[in-house]
């Protein structure tokens, strides 16, 4: 019983650890980050903080991983169970723009895509899946689209999953240098106007535009 | 005489730090900059640098500035003196892809976007100019493909920008978290197809898809 309320209580340690790191490397990147900083945020000594966790690589893949799993979260939640293929696609875009992380710094893999790309092959590798996943995700609705007659049959998943994340993610960066949302919704209508329009099969083209509207 | 050469040397020795602090900004970021470090590749004692820069402010700053002369001057070269509207538009989006700034780390504004977005305002600023500066450029362009007939008299050139630059940025992304050129591939296409297709003229789109398909 109580070895039971000793392993909570470090697993409680090492989640407020993790939950401090995020928001730490979010906002300072990886070479920002400090054990002092950490130590100052979480109140620990810096033999609280070893004792679980090994090397500032290890604590920063956590930290990555605990971050996308809030930002993927809240880009998921809102989602109309019931929509499918375009509508849904349509959704997640809405979302990346509407509901952001509540994690400071903006999306993880922006951030870390930046950071990570010299030297730190663990947080390389879960920066990696989670686009990866992230773009599946995307592909999976295309397919999906695509089997209900949303989208032409010759379209690429890929080249739309990677259009749609690189619009967004770009999007996302200049409306962070500008402070304003007004690139994200340019990237947004343009997005929108892609799937209805591009994507869409030739003998559905007119009718799509208009149908798929979304009053938002 | 002596008074001009000592000025010289002055001069010489500045640009050695700037140049030495532009790749250590763009590759280690704002936080990861250091004094120690910029002293191993310059050189240089610490007063030889405080010397010429008061702040870490200023001299990521000026930093800033070298490097996006750099990465710009990357993608305005080997640009066809005879082009204009459409074509050179395309031209630029071909560049920020093949010519790349030989300063380590990246495209200064993706990395500097990042990274100066918290208390650092004289950084902001100039990433802003820079970045004001690029979208103006392609909006020029975008109005001269207007009045050349290239592209439909309803075009919002802001919007245009916005696009190219997100889909170009975040595609760059993409390429370095996957360590491949194919994200930024798919977003070439994309964007020749969205200039010829969804911004030509309505009498112009169908042989604008033809005639202007680029053989790179």
């Amino acid at each position: 019983m109580q070895e039971n309320t000793k392993m909570a209580k470090g697993d409680q340690t090492r989640q407020k650890i993790v939950e401090a790191a995020a928001a730490m490397f979010n906002q300072r990147g990886y070479e920002g980050a400090s054990l002092a900083y950490l130590m100052e945020k979480t109140g620990l000594k810096k033999g609280g903080i070893y004792r679980h966790f090994t090397s500032k690589e290890e604590l920063a893949a956590e930290a990555f991983d605990y971050n996308w799993t809030v930002a993927r979260r809240a880009r998921m939640e809102h989602i109309d169970p019931e929509s499918a293929g375009v509508e849904r696609l349509k959704q997640l875009i809405a979302n990346f723009i509407e509901y952001r992380s509540p994690v400071p710094g903006g999306c993880p893999i922006l951030n870390y895509a930046i950071d990570s790309d010299d030297g730190n092959p663990l947080l390389r590798e879960r920066v990696s899946k989670a686009l990866r996943g992230w773009t599946r995700r995307i592909e999976s609705l295309v397919r999906e689209a695509i089997e209900r007659g949303e989208v032409s049959a010759g379209t690429d998943p890929k080249t739309v999953a990677t259009l749609i994340i690189a619009t967004l993610e770009g999007a996302l960066m200049i409306s962070r240098l500008d402070r304003s949302d007004d690139a994200l919704r340019r990237a947004e209508q343009h997005l929108y106007q892609y799937i209805d329009h591009d994507l869409a099969p030739r003998s559905a083209k007119k009718p799509a535009l208009r149908k798929e509207k979304r009053s938002r």
